[in-house]
């Protein structure tokens, strides 16, 4: 495999990871990185990740870096939503770079029609630039999504589909354990819910479109449930946060695809401390029905490295444009330094 | 989706039930079936499945069948071996017509120098002629190999793979039943496997060249261990078999992928009549490890049609060439008739 360039945008708590796995790919060579955090410009990345300096100086201005350092490919993580990301992807293309994104809203900008003209003008331009584009991610990108339409491929006919994806947040980055709400009471979760500072899982409403999309489905509906608290009925705790019992554990938040009338896909996304059972479960109901299960369930940020990591020979093999994780060839592992 | 002419080529057990199955898909036409049964030929395939009347005679001429029908793809259902299905092939490409095909040494054609080289030939022939050729079915082709990998795109480092595939042969098909040797005695069996009449299950070299092709690893060896009786405690039975305690109920195979004197890929398939649990199990062990398990396990009839089948607009939309599964993009189920 020919060494790759890979510039980093956006050096928080996943870019971060995604440093520390890059360095041990002998495919892989870390040339820039970028970052509009002031303790973090001008520090060197290895510095920042803990290891020993990598003459790679994180910087806030992104068309010096991506002009100087001339990367195969930017590994984008900055925030969930396209109207945010976009300028950056832009900006990034015009450069005639490949991206690979966590940008959740990217992995099937199709959900909103101000979406899909975002993804239309980043697809011509792409395309212009000879270069592609590809939102991915545990999920979206993978455990609700790829995963769930790689396991329709043995289906004579499918008639429903229902994904569970539980998780104990004790065992994830305290930062998360904030944002799904574990320790508040329930007025206070609701008040976040308000105003929007507890956002939920985005990602439910982009893995629907991108199954039905797949299987040829034509939905009447997405519909997307209220972010609702799961209330502990015990005392539970995380090594940072402790839940009494009646407070907010996590969340737990449902989306469903809808057909005539009746839900055809189903998408339940549950997060929270004390979780006695850790599982990803996929049941695709039909000829044959298949019911896959993994557990414990994908760590998030390992999954999200990995298969962003992993999708970067496969974006810059792939035709120019803004493609989704099921227009790609089936995912697969990179090699590691032996 | 456009209109899809289909040829059946091979009309034994699973050629009547991709038959059946297209009848379902709106998107697919059934234009003409070979065979070389001399019960079969001149039947009409509909009377043949059971249905009625399609206007499809079964022809022993895939020359006569393959100029008047001009379909878009032929799905090939006739033996395991490439040796045998290397002049079939050349036959249906020098037609300019796509191949989907259950061959099991078509599913990765790279294991042995022989194999290699009929592929090559079969590759450059597709090429010239503008057309694809896939090998492909629930095992090899997905349950042991496809999956397997997409399984390892989450991981940023995998160290070993072991897969366990286990099935109560008193759910499949009588000469399925009677393949593995389930009813005979030890001695039996064994005289059996030494004149070649059990055969064991083949594909379990091709997956696991598979697999390490896709993760980039080279191996040192690929080791089939020789296929051993599965024993029966106590009496066990299906509708159409007894076994008797002593005797044996099916088969196990076990083939594995060594590197550095390590296992590094284990594939372990299990086929006897009693067998307690259905399952097919997956796990990479890696960061983040992971543990997968369908359970039953996905009936291989069934999931063998639903494969080939759902790969037909894949193979019809690739690049020219021979192609594995871990060319195309995720499988993906097709729309059925309303």
């Amino acid at each position: 495999m020919k060494e790759v360039k890979v510039v980093l945008y956006g050096i928080g708590a996943i870019g971060r990871r995604m440093a520390s796995a890059l360095l041990e790919k002998k495919w892989a060579k870390i040339v820039g990185a970028v970052d509009i955090d002031p303790n973090k410009v001008g520090r060197d990345l290895g510095d920042l990740i803990g290891k020993k300096p990598l003459g790679v100086i994180i910087s806030d201005d992104p068309d010096a870096v991506l002009s100087e350092a001339k990367p195969h490919i930017v590994v984008h993580t900055t925030t969930s939503y396209l109207r945010d990301t976009y300028p950056q992807f832009v900006k990034i293309l015009g450069h005639g770079v490949n991206v690979v994104s966590t940008c959740e809203e990217l992995s099937y900008p199709y959900v909103t029609e101000e979406q899909r003209e975002l993804a239309e003008k980043l697809d011509k331009l792409a395309r212009e630039k000879g270069v592609t584009i590809l939102g991915t991610g545990i999920n979206p990108g993978f455990l609700m999504d790829t995963l769930v339409i790689t396991l329709t491929g043995p289906c004579i006919r499918v008639d429903r589909i229902e994904v569970v994806r539980q998780m104990n947040a004790a065992t994830r980055r305290v930062p998360f354990q904030r944002k799904i709400g574990a320790g508040l009471t329930v007025e206070e979760f609701k008040r976040k819910i308000s105003s929007h500072e507890i956002t939920g899982h985005v990602g439910l409403e982009q893995s629907i479109g991108m199954i039905a999309d797949a299987l040829g489905w034509r939905l009447d509906e997405v519909r997307v449930e209220p972010v609702e608290p799961v209330i502990a009925e015990r005392p539970v705790e995380s090594e940072a946060v402790k839940v009494p019992a009646g407070y907010c554990a996590g969340l737990r938040q449902r989306a469903m695809g809808v057909r005539g009338g009746e839900a055809v896909i189903t998408l339940d996304f549950r997060a929270y401390i004390g979780a006695e059972e850790e599982y990803d479960a996929i049941t695709i109901e039909g000829v044959p029905t298949i019911r896959e299960r993994i557990s414990p369930c994908v760590h998030g940020d390992y999954g999200t490295v990995g298969i962003t990591i992993n999708s970067i020979p496969k974006v810059i093999k792939a035709e120019p444009g803004l493609k989704t994780m099921k227009d790609l060839p089936i995912p697969s592992a990179t090699p590691s330094r032996a």
